[in-house]
């Protein structure tokens, strides 16, 4: 199977939106008149962000859905890709899976593959996505302000409990590691719940790193601090707290990565409409601590004291 | 040095048109009234694309004019990319040097960064191009017919020749393989003339797999064969009919892959206008044949007679 028929086979289809579709040197995309173009990239490399054992569907999926998570973040409505692949041979069984796992994420959000690039090398997944927002309207990490409530959709922190599962550095029942696997090789992007958020939220952020690593860019970006309480994120674990001890458990729930929730502030006076989003997006969003004016990150234990312990985000080159 | 250290470090600088630069989930952009936006991608992989041997400002220049490459092919005019990076380690010499080749390149062409991923893995560079281009007047693949000219712009086959030379194929005396090795490391993606066709090409695609396999997706997008002068075409090695026999010429101008020269079509009655269109955008062209109703790709040697040679475009899974 050459180059141009593996393309054919497992990412040709027809153009819906787009003018072009896959084939010409461009893909032609125009947003329509009063909305913004959001635009996000995000790499996948074998061993780092995926084991090379990984069913190929459930590496489909999910390198699309950490992408899915960006536009999320924006708000912005899902609207096109691009997939530059390499691959270290066209293993027909391995496209058709990542292929089915890709396609069944895309047609669920619309969203159109409209070009790339495939090479032979090491295994490496590269995604461009698009999406729109109208103008003027995408959630920012640079809008909260004093006052605001923290708030954070799903659960936290399983991704890493199956991570630390396949590293043997925990044991977890049969049931509990499966569902905290799906977590970690399919996770659900919160697109529903962005747009819902539009007008509502004062800044928005997709946990990728970690919630407290994550958290601390939209604390940057917008010149403020937050105290956040354990009491209200430890539970966020879907694994319950029977899955592994207390210390690890706060890792995984404020440092685990690979969430894929978003993480948002919004006005204290805005609680109900912020409810009212995770109903209508049918997503969990759970209270978990206020932005303060002044700067730096504060955890409070269950009984209101201050937690000292040191929580690094995940950083690729530190 | 982490991951956001190298960011900013090497990869940040003030937004210019788009409302948000570096750091957010997204970028926004949004193409002015009455344009496309043209979208596309191209993945370089160390070994594959490029000798592990390469000065990284060589490469950064690389990795960004293959993408404006098929930028020019659409007659789009450069907007801003993404920059997504997997690196063995964050050498700090090397990323200088990558980002100083990258910039010079991107601000030759006002195309501005704005966003992207930094991860750690075997190298590999992906980047996704944005350009602007009237609605409807994309220069496609699809738009030749029979009895157009086919151009080419600029010289054919001396990146191929530099290949060679590293190889150890073929030996070029000092001179000639720094010319041949700097096509082959820094090519000139055509922009100026690509946006100069606009209105006058019929069909335009870029060289990266070679003439023959290029010009034959224009020939199967449009449904129509060609025929081909091997007299215009075997002059376009810059380094010249002494730099290897006759039958390595042939090969590197008709197969050689990596020219990032434009292939396109024009009817007769444009030819003054694709003249004018060369010299507007200081671009030398070439005719090099004519565009027939039957399918099929058909070689003519210096008499008229038809050359029976195969020669086969570059395919990563052939």
């Amino acid at each position: 199977m050459g180059e141009f028929d593996l393309i054919s086979r497992y990412f040709h289809r027809p153009a819906r939106r787009n003018p072009l579709g896959v084939g010409d040197d461009c893909a032609l995309l125009a947003p329509a008149p009063g909305r913004q173009l959001a635009v996000s990239c995000d790499m996948l490399v074998e061993g780092r962000h995926f084991l090379s054992t990984v069913d190929p569907a459930r590496l489909g999926h999910k390198a699309l859905a950490v992408n899915l998570s960006d536009l999320a973040a924006c708000g912005a409505a899902p609207l096109a890709f691009t997939l530059a692949l390499s691959l270290p041979s066209a293993d027909e069984t391995w496209l058709a899976g990542f292929a089915r796992g890709m396609w069944a994420l895309a047609d669920a959000h619309a969203c159109e593959l409209v070009g790339g690039d495939t090479t032979r090398g090491p295994l490496n997944v590269c995604i461009t996505v698009f999406g729109e927002v109208p103008a003027g309207q995408a959630l920012l990490r640079s809008g909260a302000r004093a006052g605001d409530d923290v708030w954070v959709s799903g659960s936290l922190g399983d991704a890493r409990l199956a991570l630390e599962a396949f590293r043997g550095t925990l044991a977890l029942p049969a049931d509990t590691f499966a569902a905290a696997r799906a977590r970690m090789e399919t996770p659900t992007p919160r697109v529903a719940l962005g747009r819902a958020l539009r007008g509502i939220a004062s800044s928005a952020v997709d946990l990728s790193d970690g919630l407290l690593g994550d958290l601390g860019h939209v604390l940057a970006a917008s010149g403020v601090g937050a105290t956040l309480h354990t009491a209200a994120i430890l539970p966020l674990l879907a694994a319950g707290p029977s899955a592994c001890d207390a210390a690890w458990a706060l890792t995984c729930v404020l440092a685990g990565g690979d969430d894929y929730e978003l993480a948002f502030t919004a006005p204290p006076g805005r609680h109900d409409a912020v409810e009212a989003a995770g109903r209508a997006s049918e997503t969990p969003v759970t209270r978990i601590g206020r932005i303060d004016a002044t700067p730096g990150l504060r955890l409070l234990a269950a009984d209101g004291s201050p937690l000292q312990q040191r929580f690094d985000g995940f950083d690729h080159f530190a």
